[in-house]
């Protein structure tokens, strides 16, 4: 284990590792209609947040935060569902579901105990205004909102992880970065930043989330509690 | 007066207007150097800030933070009090008082009121790890950092202004900014922005603050308190 008692501060994934997109979306999408496979929905949904990424990171398009590409993804799967019925107001309403998603339930009691010790922020491809709500939304108290929106690009690109490490005033060592996607831990600590999994077996529906990291890291844990444990907060 | 009902953000002056830098930073100075004329000290340090910051706006240099800009104003200001013999260890301690300001009275709880129905953050010269200390001294809870290190200038450069604007993905007439310096609110209310001038008739020593607006502004007020009494918080 890396030297934990370096750490000054901790950034954070949200989607998938804070917050349950998938059940938080379905519920939504159940709302507006009912007959549909909203799950099929969400996951449809964040299937198409990758490759819409890509495109800005590519240098394809100008950077775009995350509600211009939820609505255009959101209207690039309405034909598949049978959903076309839906208008702007509908579709904007729900683009800003994506606003409200529901917290893990362990996080906003780890992330109490985290932040007595340590400065805490998400570093997300979330915009800041859609960290904002759903800090908000899930009453999270961080010292600030990092990530994408500081370097108008998204993760895996190391500016946006450089820029959070900047941020605090840190050097990368003394910064963890807690995600439940390996993808997400290896590029931050290709940088030289700590890094802990967090297990969330059922992300993507049951049993289709990372229940352990597929590379190395500092600490794997089971919750955002378990990780207050592990640093003794 | 503006129509303050469509307000969805205020965003916050520091220097001056939330925090009493003086005082602070004398108190500091003469536990170092208990005979020197600590106000002076102070006076001398805030007075090198505009043209140090006005080097990086002309684009004379490279974007430096606030710890930069104040190391280097100190070393240039300390044979003027006779204080060449403070080490870099003391040096560098006391441009970290910066980061330990003290809040005027009124600000711990007007922002308590005000973040209730707005969203709130600082939009200052100071980088983020500066305002996140400035928080967590004087327990201020803002929902995220905003101003300078987001755009990598000082104001009253319009991108800052605007870059939080953005960030709260807010039209400008959604926000407003509230500071105790007239070119401050100047600069936000030829983008658009709403303004509020907070009284701190002495920031700078007795008598030597702003008692009140020299520039047209929406609201005009004594304390944070104030601020949210009018804004019925």
């Amino acid at each position: 284990m890396a030297d934990v008692l370096q750490i000054r501060a901790l950034t954070f994934d949200v989607f998938g590792t804070l917050v349950d997109w998938r059940t938080s979306i379905a519920r939504e999408v159940r709302t507006l209609a009912p007959t549909v496979d909203a799950e099929a929905v969400a996951d449809a949904w964040r299937a198409g947040y990758r490759p819409a990424m890509d495109e800005v990171r590519s240098g394809g398009r100008p950077w775009v935060n995350l509600d211009v590409l939820h609505r255009e993804i959101l209207d690039g799967i309405v034909d598949r569902f049978d959903l076309q019925g839906w208008d702007d107001c509908q579709r904007a309403h729900l683009t800003m579901a994506w606003h409200r998603l529901s917290a893990w339930q362990d996080v906003a009691d780890g992330l109490r105990r985290l932040r007595k010790r340590y400065r805490i922020a998400p570093c997300s491809n979330g915009h800041i205004a859609l960290m904002v709500d759903l800090a908000r939304t899930n009453r999270f108290r961080w010292d600030t909102v990092l990530g994408a929106e500081l370097v108008h690009d998204y993760k895996p690109t190391p500016t946006l992880y450089l820029s959070a490490v900047a941020a605090f005033d840190c050097a990368p060592h003394e910064v963890m970065m807690v995600a439940s996607h390996s993808q997400d831990l290896e590029a931050a600590a290709a940088l030289g930043l700590l890094t802990a999994h967090v297990a969330r077996p059922d992300e993507a529906g049951p049993g289709l989330g990372e229940r352990a990291p597929s590379v190395p890291v500092d600490l794997a844990v089971d919750s955002i509690t378990d990780l207050a444990d592990r640093l003794r907060c």
